[in-house]
């Protein structure tokens, strides 16, 4: 694969080839689509609205900050910096309480499980004893009890009170943090009680403080990672076994229009998993034969398909994985899904046009989720999933029938992109022989200068589809930068080819190549979904714990190259509390409150340790992050 | 007092004289106020905005919907309805957060008073018991110990699962309601719980769906009024008392600049009742008397002060109430505040430039509150709450020493309105012989036509301060509709001199006259806060049930002219969900959204019986309730 500069892109929507060949037919058919709805927007976007002063809380308003035309301040009297970060903390809140709501979903499955009440089971009990072992609970007893009671546990640390033991945050953050963290009254309680503490801050002429508002933020930030994110993938580990690296198939090019074809759009894994383990009975696949189907074929699409890639081997069902959001109006429109079955994760509201349009059953399966047009909702419940993935399967032959009587014409670009996913802590640590010392030796020999944490969505703000994404990481392992990935900026680096092998000898610097190839892994460690910020942190924690030094010491930076929606920005928060450099382009909506920038990009580093950085020019960006890691490696006497 | 009609207001900023008065020294003193600030935003206000199509959630954002343009959808696809009804949907889940983390500090307060560990004790044992019974909790034990257990199951009640029974909605809800609710889905689960799944819904990419988040609304609106406000208006009656009727005094001309006067503002009773109760002491009133002052005072504003006002009796210590939150400027203006102590609700953010101009010392009292200059922060603790005390009668009297030196020139408007404050259900039926019968009778006779409750704010959007809320009541009591008011809006009412026995002479229909001269009563019913939405809700469900009809069939209206924050607009959606003719003034942000409006306004009568009723003119809104209300008399057969 040759180098792709950025101005390639020009005239382009995306990096990848496979919806530029797709956005013709889209185009051709009159579609409305997301990149052609950029370019309206573009023409009348609000700069108030852009630098974070705009507000439409209260029925005093809407009222916006213009110092030079006199509106200095709300008619509450809340100033720029307030307002701002007031906007900000409700994006926090947003992504936190998605996130709680995701882990929700996850203890409750494992309790179910642990009852016998689903078709899933404990498939890494390991995992299951690490996590009771750290928790406090008793490891002598039935694995399906001790599920449960880990289950239980872990939902009432999203709950607990200030006056309560956090046992996650004790269990999991880095030992200097819990100091620093207390001394900065931002040691938090669990997540929803953090939520509802930061969600009346957040009313009109409560919360005033723009530095009261950040330092919620913050504490929210830790609860969302420690009360609640590492408690959920842990709990999906435990159901569908620890991520481990194995090759996958990528793009667009995996859709076959003969096969019945369920896609499972969004975030959490249930029935998509319920489903891969019915769709692989000989009974299903001969009963979508029956309609002359060359089967049934299960699609992983966005953070849903991640979950599954990280812990399913690709096969005949399960085929494999299909891009980023910006991919899933391409995907559509490719004739060939059959049912898209849609939680929490980025279903993009309109596509009830390409439903109509290319025959494609709608399905919510989740109580947060909807849309215009959608039909068929069934919810999300531990206890009826089994069912739930009889109708999946039965929606998906009976739209097969419909699409080949309506004779829908596929068209499916023909690329399919290899690539390793799969890693985990356990997995990293697995290849170097189970102990932190030859990872710190090759950093300690400069072999690898430092680790970078992308977690990402994936936006139109800073170009084409991934291009700041793919580009800035490109840049990166050039320096011989490793980048750990989550997210949908994962799934752009897996579909654009850098989390294969060939990618260390083609594009990383000379050191990280021959780490490369040494542990025969990937410049880029695909490390799953945005929900894995919190594993990505637990590897960051041991290396801090090993070397005892805080976080704030290590050659490491986060970047959020394209993040697009609240989860991002709660992970982003996170990483500022955890005392990482933390870039974030688009740069957010605040530049209309300078004390509030001065607060996160610079302030903060005599708080936190970390700081934001912003930038959108990945070269830039690249340089930047290499001068602190390198300024971190000086101090910790590195060369 | 003369009829005023809204011409007399022009040129004004307040339908009060006494904020008249202030405003003259605020701006000769060159301060910043809400007023001006108000006009200054006018000029620059977003049609966008305003109609509720703007949208600054995501990076690839912020959107605008205009048609005319071609931007008939925002960049990820959402339509104009969707958008707005999320916008509307996170405005509810603030108001929910809020009410809920109110709740939270009710429910451990009880259960810390039942512990022995606060200075508060049961007041109202027989209140106690009728929970417990309601609720299923033994009465045959140790009343500390019945707290401790209602307050566990109350505060449990806030998270309950959808799969757990929801004790409080089968407890207080009208039965007829509960049926309807379970048909139409929107039957809840706790609040805390109601909230994370409409937060998680509002993501970006997540419900797309008009119709969907208005349903998601209501079910929300339904666990807030049930799962949160009634129980913890209940525990405030248990430790407090449950309101009773008696004369108290509002407005600014309750102030005397040569006490050391401490200033509750907010919501939430706690840190004003324990300093009341100090207060009481002839140790404190030495002290302040030491400092040369003639005592120590402590004064009620907005929510806080009508939890105070509801419960105790004003006195030489417990001076009265001084306005709502547009009076709190004026306030502080005034030179007489030693200390103005802030927690939850409506404390402006800009008041730090008053408290230095008029020497005022700012306390935040609870996690939620912050402010530029706020020095003194106090969070809310039920087993410190007793040091809060000392701490902030400490500050009153440094603080009134400081005033004193440097001089400050006090200005107090000399006004001092009475008003009947303390109604509850209790209330209204032991004044009619504590059966239903008379109320039904006089209705029946119309001599009361209806009821219509007034749940409300303040804000400037609708003209003076307060001239909407005011204007629209005695056009209601004119036309023989009593009125039942809670929140900022009975504050204006009670200043207004409208809760007096007075007024029913002065302003009442001939019917209602007649009545409120029978019973003693005001034609406005103080009912305390917005927060008693839901005990207001108690006495209708009472009414309905007694009638076995539904709340929809009933001769009432629900109206907040002023609405001006999340938690109205939570109320006003309960109102819907209820069943209720909800008329809301200023007309939310949604005017952009066709289907939505049409949705809310006439569709959902179809639903749920209720609907939205928009209108800024005071005498046009009651000619719409009148014709309503008499609609419904007519269904039940009424003349």
């Amino acid at each position: 694969m040759s180098e792709k500069s950025p101005e390639r892109f020009q005239g382009r929507v995306s990096y990848h080839d496979s919806v530029e060949e797709m956005i013709k037919r889209i185009r051709e058919d009159n579609m409305s689509n997301v990149f052609d709805r950029y370019a309206q927007q573009e023409k009348i976007r609000c700069t108030f609205c852009l630098q974070g002063v705009s507000c439409q809380l209260c029925s005093n308003g809407p009222c916006r900050i213009s110092e030079k035309t006199g509106q200095e301040k709300g008619v509450c009297g809340i100033d720029p910096d307030a307002m701002a970060m007031r906007n900000f903390l409700l994006k926090n809140i947003m992504g936190a309480g998605t996130y709680s709501h995701h882990a929700y979903e996850a203890f409750r499955t494992l309790k179910a499980t642990g009852e016998g009440k689903t078709p899933f089971k404990i498939t890494d009990v390991n995992k299951l004893k690490f996590m009771c072992e750290k928790v406090g609970i008793d490891t002598n007893q039935d694995t399906n009890a001790m599920a449960i009671q880990l289950a239980t546990l872990l939902e009432e640390q999203q709950h607990i009170d200030i006056e309560d033991k956090n046992i996650m945050v004790e269990a999991f953050a880095p030992k200097k943090r819990k100091e620093l963290w207390k001394k900065l009254a931002i040691y938090p309680a669990g997540t929803v009680h953090e939520e509802q503490n930061c969600v009346a801050s957040c009313l009109t002429n409560v919360d005033g403080s723009h530095v009261s508002l950040a330092m919620k933020a913050l504490r929210l930030g830790i609860a969302t990672i420690y009360n609640t994110q590492i408690g959920l993938e842990m709990v999906q580990d435990i159901l569908f076994g620890t991520p481990t690296p194995h090759e996958v198939n990528m793009d667009l090019g995996i859709m076959d229009p003969d096969y019945v074809n369920i896609v499972f759009n969004g975030h959490q894994p249930w029935p998509g998993v319920a489903t891969i383990l019915k769709a692989r009975t000989q009974e299903v696949q001969e009963k979508a034969k029956a309609t002359g189907a060359k089967g049934l074929r299960i699609v992983g699409s966005i953070e849903t398909g991640q979950e599954l890639l990280q812990r399913f081997e690709v096969d005949d069902v399960f085929i494999g994985h299909m891009g980023n959001w910006l991919t899933i109006e391409p995907l559509l429109a490719t004739g060939t899904v059959d049912v898209f079955a849609m939680e929490e994760n980025c279903s993009p509201p309109a596509i009830d046009m390409y439903a109509e349009k290319y025959q494609v059953t709608l399905v919510a399966v989740s109580t947060i989720i909807d849309l215009p047009g959608v039909e068929h909702k069934i919810p999300y419940n531990p206890y009826e999933v089994d069912k739930m993935a009889d109708k999946l399967i039965e929606l998906g032959i009976e739209n097969y029938k419909k699409r080949k009587e309506r004779n829908i014409v596929p068209m499916v670009p023909k690329k399919i992109q290899k690539a390793i996913a799969g890693f985990s802590t356990e997995a990293v640590l697995g290849a170097i022989g189970n102990k932190l010392d030859p990872l710190v030796e090759v950093i300690a020999a400069g072999k690898i200068k430092g680790v970078v944490a992308l977690a990402n969505c994936s936006t139109l703000r800073n170009g084409p589809q991934d291009s700041m994404t793919i580009n800035l990481t490109k840049e990166l392992i050039k320096k011989d930068i490793l980048v750990v990935a989550g997210g949908c900026g994962n799934h752009a680096l897996e579909v654009a080819g850098l989390c294969t092998l060939e990618a260390a000898n083609e594009m990383a610097g000379e050191g990280l190549k021959e780490v490369c190839n040494m542990l025969k892994i990937p410049p880029v460690l695909s490390f799953g979904t945005c929900t894995d910020t919190g594993r990505i942190s637990m590897l960051v924690t041991a290396l801090a714990d090993h070397l005892d030094v805080d976080v704030s010491a290590l050659p490491i930076a986060v970047t959020a190259p394209e993040w697009m929606e609240q989860k991002a920005t709660i992970d982003g928060i996170f990483a500022l509390a955890y005392g990482a450099y933390t870039h974030l382009s688009p740069t957010p909506f605040m530049t209309g409150a300078p004390k509030l920038v001065e607060l996160l990009t610079d302030k903060a580093e005599d708080v936190t340790g970390g700081k934001i950085a912003l930038g959108d020019n990945p070269a830039d960006v690249a340089n930047d992050i290499e001068a602190h890691i390198l300024a971190k490696r000086q101090g910790l006497g590195l060369k």
